[in-house]
């Protein structure tokens, strides 16, 4: 592991009320793939790529109970379940600010993958932290009130 | 609506101790796409897919704790969220007889789509009447152990 991200729990406290007892998973999620180091956050990115997406159809199934299946899976799967809105969630929070990331490619405070991930994969700590509900709370103010037009 | 589908609420209570106040979930869960009606499993099967992805990311993170990212993402992607997978759990459970179809296609005891969405409907459901942590206690029992070699 590398040198903790700088402010990180501070973040965790102000933004999201969140007092980890256990800081290394959320270390996990803000050290980018580029690292030297067998752990990083494409693990926790993959399981909470699957959080959010379950979090996001079940708002959208809930909100438009009289949609088809064909509405349902374009506003999912094109609109709302992209990288492009992730990357913009994760500027809104500036996440990239606390990536342990060893060489930063140029692009690194706009490139959409790199910070989809970051918000992907904090959403996976706060979900093996917190179970579902309380993951799913936290989204619906930070994650889903963004995905609105 | 079409009728419900006979025995439907013996084999919920029989096979996963369901006993709903509220039996329309269930049975939107068994009607198939063919039928002459806007309300079939589509929309729950849009969820209930994301709802057993979920808990199968979450099994298999667990479950390969050193493994990197590749692994992960062919242990789920490629082999374990599959429509054959989900299919096979379907013909165990033998759901397709509880299927409210109108014409059914020649192959539908053995057609791999129909009887994995008739699966992940029914999770669907499962999630909409119990919870996330009901449903994983049952997909643990009914669709874990399944996906194991």
């Amino acid at each position: 592991m590398s040198k903790t991200p700088d402010n990180l729990l501070e973040f965790l406290n102000g933004t999201f009320a969140l007092y980890p007892e256990e800081i290394k998973q959320y270390e996990e999620a803000f050290i980018h793939s580029s690292n030297n180091s067998l752990l990083n956050n494409q693990r926790l990115a993959f399981l909470g790529d699957s959080v959010l997406r379950l979090i996001i159809r079940e708002h959208f199934f809930k909100k438009n109970s009289v949609s088809d299946i064909g509405e349902l899976t374009k506003i999912c799967g094109e609109e709302k379940e992209t990288n492009k809105n992730f990357a913009n969630i994760a500027f809104k929070l500036e996440l990239v600010k606390y990536m342990n990331i060893e060489n930063p490619p140029l692009d690194y405070e706009t490139n959409e993958t790199l910070n989809a991930e970051v918000l992907e994969a904090l959403f996976g700590a706060i979900y093996l932290n917190r179970g579902f509900e309380d993951t799913r709370r936290i989204a619906e103010k930070y994650i889903l009130t963004n995905l609105e037009p």
